[in-house]
């Protein structure tokens, strides 16, 4: 595989970091990989274990000769990373991101850019509930979706060598406009994690006769509300950089919720039966 | 293992059915098992495959010398299941059932007999969103609790040989009262159901520049509304039995969502980060 890049920094090393790392890494096509992040732990980690050949931790460090800027902090902290190593860019590095939102990112980065350096948003939709890049995995991407969000004014050539970075790493590319894509996630990713948090937390404040409840839980419970062990700060601010679709597809699903327990509350038989069964239906063509 | 029962009849040889049958021949505490229920397919099945000795679909045909009856069937035929077998059934004949409702069952069993046989309500929660008895496993309720629901009516000794045969099936027995059972389950078991359901809704009906959400939905929603692939009758029918203690649940799971969404709305990042953490922290105590 030629080379597409010569030093990829990668700014936040943790599970997502450190698997682009080493996925990048075995195919051959970025030569050199430096990573950044504001904890030395994980750094010293991902380096001991050659999953970067060296690293920094101070901005002002950022390395000359850097012709891809890897973004893979947590939401909140992507514009501020970028905006922090700004003065020393050069012309002509690529910047991306991994983010799982996207319309915020496109806009700050393009106000904080004004054409200088071609930014090309992307969100590779692989992950899990564990983090830090002791569980980083080379694999990790491999026929999972990535979706990239250029705008109207993203360089295409950029775009295209990030296509070709995600589909090395065994990505399946996709692009899609940054609306639409927070809209999508809102629905089938973030949505979930909030009715998950929101079913834990109704479980642990309700009051049955002094039984703990959490004794009671068993296999179906455990599965619809194993997304509520993800990081509490990385949905905290998925959510708040979303928060207008989240807010949208959260009123949906409450709506939803509250025929069904008009439904119930009224013995409608006929009618529910009818909605379980679609959603049964539904779910089968999920797979 | 001495005799238990000499003649149980189980009526719905279903996954629960066949495999209390499986496990309770595997123990040798009934010397006969008969099975009851209105399709024959089932039966004939459990009947090639041994886990019966015979099986009748008229009740008329209720065999003489019954000594346990076993109701397996779903939640809304328990009662008349029973009804059916009334001038039938034996004196000393206790009665039972594994449905996952019980204040409506217990009470329309007591007036329905008034004395006359012992009733014992028991809830085994095993299970799978598989059925039928070609799914039946002997080992199902092994560890899994099953819950007892005498009244202050229901005969001791009854109570007393229906534990001793859960026990002996591996299950974990405990008692308590039908209400609070009810109000336990609507919130462990029943709301996370009606839960994913309405998330599966919620996202097939979703318009998002008409791209198939379907296509886009990862392991997180996957699991969490693996529930929703359970049958639709027979949710319908445990939502209405219990409808009062699942449209309480659901009453506060709305709130709770109302809660998060307005937080969100209004980007209260603290309050959001610690009610997500809250739930991350119940979570784990899961398991």
């Amino acid at each position: 595989m030629p080379l597409l890049f010569h030093k990829m920094v990668i700014a936040g090393v943790g599970l997502l970091g450190a698997s682009i790392a080493l996925a990048a890494r075995r195919c051959g096509i970025v030569a050199e990989i430096i990573g950044y992040g504001r904890g030395v732990e994980s750094l010293s980690l991902a380096s001991e274990r050659r999953m970067i050949d060296d690293y920094f931790i101070d901005a002002e460090r950022f390395p000359a000769g850097t012709d891809l800027l890897m973004v893979a902090t947590p939401v909140q902290a992507i514009v501020p990373t970028v905006r922090s190593f700004l003065p020393r860019l050069e012309p002509g590095c690529i910047v991306t991101d991994v983010g799982s939102v996207k319309l915020r990112i496109v806009r700050q980065m393009e106000k904080l850019f004004a054409g200088k350096h071609p930014f090309v948003g992307a969100h590779p939709i692989a992950g899990s509930e564990q983090w830090g890049p002791q569980h980083a995995n080379a694999d990790l991407f491999i026929d999972h979706r990535c979706i990239l969000t250029p705008s109207d004014n993203t360089d295409a050539q950029a775009v295209e060598k990030i296509s070709c970075f995600w589909r090395n790493l065994g990505a399946k590319v996709e692009s899609m406009e940054p609306k639409v894509h927070d809209r999508l996630l809102a629905m089938v990713s973030h949505l979930p994690h909030v009715a998950a948090y929101a079913l834990v937390n109704t479980l642990s404040k309700a009051e049955v006769d002094g039984i703990d409840l959490k004794r009671y839980c068993a296999g179906g419970f455990k599965d619809i509300t194993r997304i509520a062990s993800s990081r509490p700060e990385l949905w905290r601010d998925i959510c708040l950089a979303n928060r207008e679709a989240v807010a949208s597809s959260l009123a949906k699903y409450i709506h939803q919720l509250n025929q069904l327990k008009s439904w119930i509350t009224k013995g409608e038989a006929q009618r529910l039966e009818l909605e379980f069964a679609r959603a049964n239906e539904v779910r089968r063509q999920i797979g």
